[in-house]
């Protein structure tokens, strides 16, 4: 393509609402314009590379015998008042009525339609397993869109939906979108995680993984070993052994001490010249309503998803400070095991220490030289933390484990028979029974998958993309346009590489050559071949735009690289 | 594609709700699904035919050298309040509000959002002419959603937007894209006509053409010449001259005849044995209120826009009866000419005619004999009918014209400066003046062209796909799947067709032959292997959906012939 028909302008300035780097370079290269809040036109830039992700999605979904099919945006209410979502869903389910006064509902996802599809086409075990796949729009009125394409309100996205006649079927229908996961984001050339978002594993009821790009302003805490391949949420992840020395014999003296106004464990660290990690975190919670006592080592956080499985509860919250002044006799911040008679729940951190400082019970009153299970019961323990850095992995023994900032880029699920009892999908088995079939359901953020990989591939100068979803293979830069020798060379290799289907962006501006260059860098083209100098001697400049590389080469032999390497236009 | 693994089902029976015959086999063949009224769903059959619609648009554009975008459904209320469309769209505009109370309207047309674009993207001369266009989901809420994908709620369109410095660019950016839509209609196997649709020519300002699928359940009329090219809408269609003898001298002396209850020229003509065509029409309009009267030759119809456009009036309407009794003395169906003191208005038939028959201003009495000009007034003469069957076309003298019914699957319009005026979309030219940009828009309803073809190609067993956009290019039939030499034969053959890129559906289904043959015609790929009976001799039976012929072949000819003429997978 010539550059100076390209309907899109660089920017000098960055826009002032462009939160990160790569929603800033996405908009000052010309890829993608802001029409509301969440809401973008992909500029021909933009959507090339779109495209080129969406093929990437396409080719492994169909490598893993996903069928394509497309439903509808508009969805009528009432099948998401069937499903139960319509009031679930809240405010980010976007609704209209239309001439008729019909409410429907613009899908955020597709459960409700595929169960409907599947209920009226496919009735017996025979024609299972299948699963069916689309790439298409989809609304979310976020409540604070933001990021760019990251967290947007109209968003390209790649779901699938798979149904099976039993779980070990499913496990296999799951494993077979995992892996063409990995295969589409390693082609995509991001670098990420596949982490637990749920405690089973892949053969479990109720299994999910997420896909996570790695990146600093990731919403997600990942928690992964240095290691091996374990990953998880930190919502999710198991935690691991500490590689703190046992405590010194001495400390094991119960004793009272006066902590005036020592109420946080950084107060009560400073006040005692003590490590957090001898201090004993006492935590009141309505669980489920009833005053229950959770003790966390004071380095280490509690984790309340894992709590609410524990104790089985549907809310869990910190208790109020009169419930906790009722319950302990005392001010926030001196609550502690001893003599409590709520039921207490040791984190196992807490329960391997020698000894540690516990909350009095009284304002400005701890008991130091406390040992857990003499000084206070340890009967309910097990792992309510959150994992923290440095941690040996709990699952090889060997790594430890590190923090990392993710982006949800995918996510894959075991559904069960949620919808399809619902929705009424059944198939006759073998023996003419119906049984609900057994679903899962998996999710890309296209649209989002784009902005990940931008937001990876990219340095103080602009974009830098990876060769498979650039929006062109090479940039072709004659230096000065006015020279008959560079112009002539640079329209030559141009037209030979259109001939071969190499896409190639041809600089064809009558600009100055900072200018050009400048454009480039922000673009990100993976090469780019200078044509200035060395014209004459039928030389160009071959620029490897990730790493700034710059070798002098015939330009026959950049054409040959150029076209062995070529994406076919296809 | 293994059938037995395809997500869709054959109806055995025609659903109620289908209007046409190919929305009936669109919906038995298992091609597309009814989620909301006018919402439909595209089952891995239909998507499969939408995507290779797709590609031949873009191939076409491309060539054209159109860029393209894609542009967001949800667009902000402004945009179509700036345009002062917002009101005058009507309930066809889906509106909403997000959780803010903000207004959008979900996109029928993009004119707004892509002037928007234009303006911040591209200011100078140097960068145009310039065209964009988007393969993307529209919204319009119809009244009467019907016929299926033909006039849906929810549909896929390519729209493109030009964008020129003159008319003159204009002329050349249109014929650009009336040349790219010739191509792309011819490509999809469609009977067609390019109509005009508008008065101006390709080359006067405002000038726009229609592209009409011919079918019989068309709800546009158009007029065509049996010998020349020329076509447009019966609203648009210049009238001919036709080969009507001149009347007989004997006719011409003037007489008022008593003619009881004869109101409609078809009772006149009863009355008098008169061919309608010796008869004259007078209608009475209030032309912006003025009343006005309109001579039409009594088997001709009054064309109220060409009447509209030559009064330059913004209403017109028939007058109502108070009118009519008041200006011609006499109740409705008796108005004449003849000493009428309101302005007459004379098509060029009524003025050529040698003598007739006109109302007498007098309830039950006609004028016979009237000649035009001598006995009314013949100052204001012009076309003002619709062009008639039968008709010498004006344009070519030789052929005749005829009516054809016709589906609009495509419309190319030259919009000039409406939107980059309201819009601000302005360039500079080369004196450095800003001007506002002229602007074209050209759409392709690629779901209704999915229907239009289908409508086209198809008999009463089902589709009959052409080639270029068939679901599959060959259907590999297995009579027997038990009896081996068949089975491992027909495997075979799909295993060499799909490692050459040949697009094969293999009945693996264990089913009686009529069931898969009754299928197989069904879904109407256009060519049928049935491997039967000769499969022993390693022979196969060629099937021609469309023309049902059937020839036994050798099965490596008809693999070459196939792999010969595959439809590359790309």
């Amino acid at each position: 393509m010539r550059q100076s028909t390209l309907f899109s302008s660089t920017l000098r300035e960055s826009p002032a609402d462009a939160d990160t780097a790569s929603h800033r370079w996405l908009l000052r290269a010309g890829y993608i314009r802001q029409l509301a809040a969440g809401v973008y036109s992909y500029l021909p830039l933009g959507l090339r590379v779109l495209r080129k992700l969406e093929r990437i999605v396409r080719e492994e979904m169909d490598r893993a015998g996903a069928q394509e099919l497309l439903m509808p945006a508009l969805q009528p209410a009432e099948l998401w008042k069937a499903s139960g979502r319509y009031d679930v869903y809240g405010p980010e389910l976007i609704r209209l009525k239309d001439r008729h006064q019909r409410e429907f509902a613009l899908g955020p996802t597709h459960e409700e339609v595929v169960t409907e599809l599947f209920r009226n086409e496919i009735s017996s075990y025979r024609r299972l397993p299948v699963t069916v796949y689309q790439v298409q729009t989809k609304y979310r009125d976020e409540r604070r869109p933001r990021f760019g394409l990251l967290r947007g309100r109209e968003f390209l996205m790649k779901d699938a939906y798979s149904f099976d006649m039993s779980w070990e079927g499913l496990d296999a229908s799951y494993r077979g979108m995992y892996d063409a996961y990995l295969r589409i984001f390693e082609r995509c050339g991001l670098r990420f995680r596949a982490v637990e978002a749920d405690a089973g594993a892949i053969g479990g009821e109720g299994g999910s993984h997420e896909f996570m790009a790695l990146a600093d302003i990731g919403e997600d805490t990942i928690v992964a070993c240095t290691h091996c391949e374990q990953a998880a949420n930190v919502e999710r992840a198991a935690s691991g052994t500490d590689r703190q020395p046992a405590g010194a014999a001495g400390e094991t003296t119960l004793e009272k001490l006066r902590t005036p106004n020592a109420r946080t464990i950084e107060q009560l660290s400073r006040f005692l010249d003590a490590e957090p990690s001898r201090l004993i975190k006492t935590l009141v919670y309505a669980a489920d309503g009833a005053p229950t006592a959770v003790l966390v080592r004071g380095d280490h956080e509690v984790n309340e998803i894992k709590l609410k499985r524990s104790l089985g509860v549907e809310r869990l919250e910190l208790a109020d400070a009169a419930t906790v002044e009722a319950v302990t006799g005392a001010p926030v911040g001196f609550a502690g095991p001893v003599g409590l008679s709520i039921p207490v729940i040791v984190d196992e951190a807490v329960a391997r220490m020698p000894s540690g400082v516990v909350g009095g019970n009284e304002a400005d009153m701890h008991w130091i030289g406390v040992v857990p299970g003499r000084d206070f019961p340890v009967e309910r323990t097990g792992d309510f933390r959150n994992a923290a850095e440095g941690e040996i992995c709990p699952h090889c023994g060997e790594g430890e484990l590190r923090y990392h900032r993710g982006i949800e880029v995918g996510h894959v699920f075991k559904l069960g028979t949620k919808y399809s009892v619902s929705g009424g999908a059944v198939a006759n088995d073998a023996d003419g029974k119906e049984v609900p079939v057994i679903m899962g359901c998996y999710g890309i953020g296209v649209s989002r998958l784009l902005a990940a990989v931008a937001e990876q591939h990219r340095d103080e100068r602009g974009l830098a993309w990876p060769a498979s979803i650039a929006p062109f293979r090479v940039h072709l830069v004659p230096v000065a346009l006015r020279d008959e020798t560079q112009r002539s060379l640079a329209e030559a290799m141009y037209a030979t590489l259109l001939r071969h289907g190499v896409e190639a962006l041809l600089d064809d501006r009558d600009e100055r050559a900072g200018v050009k260059f400048a454009d480039s860098e922000l673009i990100g083209v993976p090469v780019r071949i200078v044509v200035g100098k060395h014209a004459a001697e039928g030389n160009v400049e071959w620029v490897d735009r990730a790493t700034g590389e710059r070798t002098v080469v015939p330009k026959d032999e950049a054409l040959a690289r150029l076209i062995g390497n070529g994406t076919s236009k296809g």
